[in-house]
């Protein structure tokens, strides 16, 4: 069973303490456990921010850090979690997110009326919840919602959380992969102070490279960035432009590239595209443990 | 003061008849009197999905769908439902966006414990917030959570909500401008069905291109796609990838351009990219109404 570190104790000697946005059983949770196994020391942070700062404090000696849904799309505060602050990514994980519906026990299916979750799990729940009858509730996390039916029984109320959740808060699971679409993955990473160790976990796949660059507002400039990559058969992996705070509709773009920074093609890129970009930052270079074109 | 359309009565003669999502008094309902003027029909709708349905069934004439927010980023959802109906991008407007503190008359700052809004509303005000010592709720909507105010009086409770909201179910404005960075913008398209009238609003400002296109999966390939433009120097605005749903981790690209797509380089330029994408379609050619360079 995985060690939780409540509140602001320093990490004991465990070989992973790592920090993850949500209450205990969410779907961070899993991904944590999933990437560091149960032996992993574990500390819950409220938000996204807490947990940049559990790791620079050195309460924790990982974050992780939701990045990508398959469904929903970037998680844009990671991107700009990742910019404001000097964490570096040093892996990456994929967990499978399945919604499962879940009530205090003895309650039945046919009995309930309402449903509680974080309004993005309601959303992805949404054919369910109408052919079932029920009023979407809106929580502020979905193992916060399993955790407040557990304890408070609201009348004819469950909750949409992980089954992780259901085991925590002593919760009957009345369905299970509830999503109305099964392709639903969110992908991770893991961060770590400069410097640290580095490898996490079983990075025993390809290498990757995520780096963020601004271009000046002229036309063809993010071509003449790409080029950088193209002409050297780097794989472009996914981009991603994030308005700029302060100039509205001027744009950063985050770039995931095949290869580590070290390797000399990727070095020679990088160097290039410093010519070409008015801004440039690698924020991590690691093997990925992921399957797939990641 | 505008027409409100309940229900599903059919649309009477008003020049534009604006479905959005949300209840009276949100964000969007601000945008679109702002778009097309005090006398505009409103036809408000609980869903993104139910604003698409209510153009494509005729009961509106136009729908006023959220795009990009300068904080949060791209609204996925949106881009998804451009993608997978048939309506076309007929005009575009932005909002700046100002959260008002909003409470039953004759309550005071200090007497307050809570903040009721959306989740995302409450993360931009978390600063006030704090500094006001409330609690944060959880709730589907802003004008939703102003509504719920104005009905049930939750005990010290306040709405974080617009303007707008207040003078529709009689509240106070305790505060206003509350979020923690003022440069809180969100962009709005226009939707409507191919072949009706199409200029919406005071479209005088620069032409503009909206596209999605998919790469082959193989180095270079996004690279090869944006010479199409950057050879005729054809500014690329904006360029947002999201994963192909059913295809974890293989990605479109949702791009903006300047100029028309009839304009004679710019159907050259789309011309060239059917050639090396693997799927092009326009969403959208118009004349923008906003200033700079969105």
């Amino acid at each position: 069973m995985p060690k939780v570190i409540e509140g602001g104790r320093a990490p004991e000697a465990a070989a992973h303490v790592v920090a993850f946005q949500g209450e205990r059983a969410a779907y961070s949770e899993e991904a944590a456990i999933g990437h560091f196994g149960e032996n992993v020391s574990l500390v819950p942070r409220r938000t996204l921010r807490d947990v940049f700062d559990a790791v620079e404090n050195g309460l924790a000696t990982d974050g992780l850090v939701p990045i990508e849904n398959s469904l929903a799309g970037s998680i844009n505060e990671s991107y700009d979690l990742l910019l404001e602050r000097s964490l570096v990514i040093t892996g990456e994980t994929v967990l499978r997110v399945r919604h499962c519906l879940l009530a205090v026990p003895g309650q039945t299916l046919a009995a309930l009326r309402r449903a509680m979750s974080h309004p993005q799990a309601l959303a992805q729940c949404a054919r369910f919840i109408e052919a079932n009858d029920l009023e979407p509730v809106a929580a502020y996390d979905t193992a916060g919602s399993a955790k407040t039916v557990a304890e408070t029984h609201p009348a004819r109320t469950a909750a949409i959380a992980g089954r992780r959740a259901a085991q925590l808060y002593g919760l009957e699971i009345l369905a299970e992969g509830i999503e109305s679409d099964p392709d639903n993955y969110t992908r991770f990473y893991v961060v770590t102070k400069p410097g640290s160790a580095g490898a996490t976990g079983p990075g025993l796949g390809q290498a990757k490279t995520v780096l963020v660059f601004a271009t000046p507002h002229s036309p063809g400039s993010l071509y003449w960035c790409l080029g950088a990559f193209a002409y050297r058969g780097i794989d472009l992996l996914k981009l991603e432009s994030r308005p700029i705070r302060g100039k509205p509709w001027e744009y950063l773009f985050y770039a995931d590239i095949r290869g580590r920074c070290s390797d000399g093609h990727v070095a020679e890129a990088l160097q290039e595209l410093e010519t070409k970009a008015t801004m440039i930052r690698v924020l991590g270079s690691f093997a990925s443990a992921t399957a797939g074109p990641v």
